[in-house]
C-alpha cells in the first residue's frame, strides 16, 4: 500500500472517484472521446451545481482532467489514473488465482491420500 | 451501464466500498486467504466498532463475504465482485487504447497529405 500513497492519485480516492453512478456514467462517456461540460451534462436531469461537484471530485482523484478555452470548459480521461486502479485489480486477481491453483493443488493431494495404494499407483 | 445495474453487486458499490485506505489494505490482506475479524482488525488503531463499519460496506457491496462459527466471524474475498470492477476498467481501457491508435493513425494520414507527391508515393 505505501507505495501507491507516494503516488499523485491515491488508489483509494481513485475507487471513491469512480464509486458513483453519475460519475462512472460520465468516465463511460469520456471514454469515447473529451467532451465539453454541458455536452456530459445534458443526459443527467440533476442540477448543473451538483454535476459540477461530480467533475470535480473525478478531477481532483485524477481520473479526469479539464481545460477551459473561451467560455467552454472540456473534460478528458487521464488513462494513466485508470491504469493504476485496473492493475491494483489485476494483481489482487492474480493473487488469489495462485492461491486458489494451490488450493486445488492440496485438495488433489489430500484426495490421492485417500486412495487405496494400488489405486493411488494407477493414478500416479 | 444498465446491464450492470442488474447485477447484485452494483458496480458504483464495488467501486465505493474499495474507496477508503482501510477498506483496500482490508481486500489486499483477504488477498492472501480468509481470516477473522480479530486478525483483520489488529494492525488497525480505530475502534472495533469503526472497523466493523468498514467490513460492512464490504460485505453489502458483495466484496468480500463473512460467516460465524461459534464465537469467531471468518472474512473472505468474493472474486466475482472483484472481477466485475476488474472486467469494467480492462474494457474501458480497449476503449481508450483503440480511440488512441485511431487518433495516431489519423495524425499519420494528415501527416501523408503534408507530404509533397513524391514523397508520399515513396512511403507508401
Amino acid at each position: 500500500m505505501a507505495n501507491q500513497q507516494l503516488t499523485s492519485a491515491p488508489l483509494p480516492d481513485v475507487f471513491y472517484a469512480l464509486g458513483d453512478p453519475t460519475r462512472l456514467a460520465i468516465v463511460g462517456e469520456l471514454g469515447r472521446g473529451p467532451a465539453s461540460v454541458s455536452a456530459l451534462a445534458a443526459p443527467f436531469t440533476m442540477a448543473l451545481p451538483s454535476f459540477m461537484k461530480h467533475l470535480s471530485v473525478l478531477e481532483r482523484s485524477g481520473v479526469i482532467r479539464s481545460q477551459k478555452v473561451g467560455r467552454v470548459r472540456t473534460c478528458e480521461l487521464v488513462p494513466k489514473t485508470l491504469s493504476l486502479a485496473h492493475s491494483w485489480l489485476a494483481e489482487q486477481r492474480a493473487l488469489w488465482e495462485a492461491r486458489s491453483d494451490r488450493m486445488a493443488g492440496f485438495v488433489e493431494h489430500l484426495h490421492q491420500e485417500d486412495l487405496p495404494h494400488e489405486q493411488r499407483k494407477r493414478k500416479v
